[in-house]
């Protein structure tokens, strides 16, 4: 079968001059050549790591190679300890040995630490380089290759280092998540699902009626991812550098951040969607505790990611987790303190998110104790 | 005698939401906490080197207090060798443990490593975090410490890995310029004198009828230094992110940085404003070799940059540099090498530089091999 043009949907990022495309559907990094010709660019330098090098770096070389571009790979170990500053050395000088100039592209070709490095050693490469971005696992293509935030963690935190840098152009080929491990597919799911949550009731409710869609290949998954992007896109054209709105994207992410940080961002033990799929049922669990949302809300969103496999409690976590003085010292230590204050998302209803930056960090600390009962 | 008001300067950068001052004059540093309290900060994480701290570090940290601020104070080895990617890990690990946040402000404290150093921590702290730069060198106060190029060097090149960071604020305290040693001094001179020979003749000529003016305390340094900083914010301001005009500044400095590299940036051999000194005579020899401009404006430079006792020739570096081809070499790995075109600033007289991007390389090598030759 022939790819058809119809299964191609674009998202436009409305950023004036950083404005730039979102490409969503099966088949695109055989044309990745050709999009990186079309920006101007004479050599790419490619970053990816060793999994997916392997299962989809011959079809980018390819497609290079086939639009006459000079290229170069840098490989880093797949995980996200390759998000050090070690690595990010390491990367930086693969592409200065690649002599990857201003006008030129760097490629990042992976999931969401391979979008942060690469993203990142491309906006400190000679003061910016473009990237292209080439997400090749759901959460990647529906959050961390658009909005221009990249970065790396610190033995302090997770994203605590890192820079704004608004790719030039996303290519979320949907094909590369059929090579993915289940897992990882849900683990994504979990931030497709955070936009219905945000503010649209509509999308969400479509995903309760369809919870495989965006699991399986077909238009009703490029319609959910491009859902998703659309969405994001939205609040980042509104607000870039998340003065305000755009923290609504953290829905899920304080309680979840915390987590990751606990169990030492042992991927084995949780990853990102993981964390913010119980972030979130936490958020909205803490929103009814306070008396902000009904119950039953809090219910359905437990409901729906639990239906699609997700965690929804700390115990689901194996092995010990530190108890709630931990967590919410972690949670100090978020990018998002600001004044010494936690900024948590909560949530009036599904669809119905807000940002709230006066929680009274006694009750914070309570629900957390509650959470962490053996009993909860 | 107190402090005058007069004796104060005030430049401004027309960078739209990015606009802001830079306040020339002595005895800035004692208001350097008031300052920082007026941008809306809380707490301050000054970076500094031990030379400096040595200086004034007593002065800022009494100013900062007495502001009712919290601080803390990442000290880092004096000497280029601290713009390295470990270098900056540790000053952004110590921000991190000094609680720096979005809202707070980074204090740059010492001459233009410890400003390109800290600029790029707090560009990249938290996705970036508003600097206030203080610089102490007379380099710095003309040059680096305005315009918002923060970095660290490469192994493979100076300055190739960094960011865009506008400082919030500028204050250049010419007071420290007294607690300079003279080489330091002389260096940072380059830059003034830099400016002249860009596109202000007038200026120039001024300085050549004053050429101890910078040098000496007074009203002459200030004007000076204000005249400098008031030509590079013109420049800044007309194109912030160097796609064009702005690089006129780096008259001088494609062969200025080859030289920095052959000698591996080993400062007792050859520190920057030298460089640029041997760059500027070397671009005006070079645009009258190409029949560009009178040999007597080529001349006019030698004169006026020998007559303050800096360097106009490669010879004058001790030790042995290597030959054309080498230095060609690194000139090629320079930033602002575009499509592996090098991009020259040459000039057809003082005060009439102008960006050359089609100078033949065969008669660039001719001419660094006639500048290498002995009897040269």
């Amino acid at each position: 079968m022939t790819r058809m043009v119809e299964d191609i949907e674009r998202v436009s990022v409305g950023l004036g001059e950083r404005a730039y495309d979102i490409l969503i559907g099966p088949g695109l990094l055989a044309g990745v050549g050709e999009a990186a010709a079309k920006l101007g660019a004479r050599a790419v330098g490619v970053v990816t790591d060793e999994t997916v090098a392997g299962l989809h770096l011959p079809t980018v070389e390819r497609s290079l190679a086939g639009a006459g571009l000079a290229f170069d790979t840098v490989r880093v170990p797949a995980g996200e300890a390759s998000k050090s500053f070690d690595m990010l050395a390491r990367v930086v000088d693969g592409l200065l040995a690649a002599r990857i100039e201003r006008g030129d592209l760097v490629l990042a070709l992976g999931g969401g630490v391979v979008g942060d490095l690469a993203g990142f050693a491309a906006a400190i490469l000679r003061r910016g380089v473009r990237v292209l971005q080439a997400p090749t696992s759901l959460l990647a293509q529906v959050d961390s290759s658009v909005g221009g935030k990249t970065g790396i963690n610190s033995p302090r935190g997770k994203n605590l280092i890192g820079a704004f840098h608004q790719p030039s152009l996303v290519l979320a080929d949907t094909a590369t998540l059929d090579t993915l491990p289940e897992r990882e597919l849900r683990a994504g799911y979990a931030e497709v699902a955070k936009y219905g949550l945000i503010d649209d009731p509509d999308f969400f409710a479509w995903l309760e009626a369809n919870p495989r869609a965006v699991f399986c290949a077909g238009p009703d998954r490029i319609r959910g991812i491009a859902t998703s992007c659309r969405a994001k896109a939205a609040v980042v054209a509104r607000d870039e550098r998340e003065t305000g709105d755009r923290a609504l994207l953290n829905l899920g992410h304080t309680f979840g951040h915390a987590l990751e940080a606990d169990v030492a961002y042992d991927s084995a033990r949780l990853v990102h969607g993981e964390g913010v799929a119980i972030g979130m049922a936490m958020a909205f669990r803490f929103s009814a505790a306070l008396g902000l949302c009904p119950e039953e809300d809090a219910a359905r969103v437990e409901r729906h990611l639990s239906a699609v496999g997700l965690p929804i409690r700390v115990s689901a976590i194996p092995g010990p987790i530190g108890g709630a003085e931990a967590l919410f010292a972690h949670m100090q230590q978020d990018k998002k303190v600001s004044r010494g204050r936690l900024t948590f998302i909560l949530a009036r209803g599904v669809g119905k998110s807000f940002v709230a930056r006066d929680v009274d960090p006694a009750r914070a600390l309570d629900f957390l104790r509650r959470e962490l009962a053996p009993a909860a």
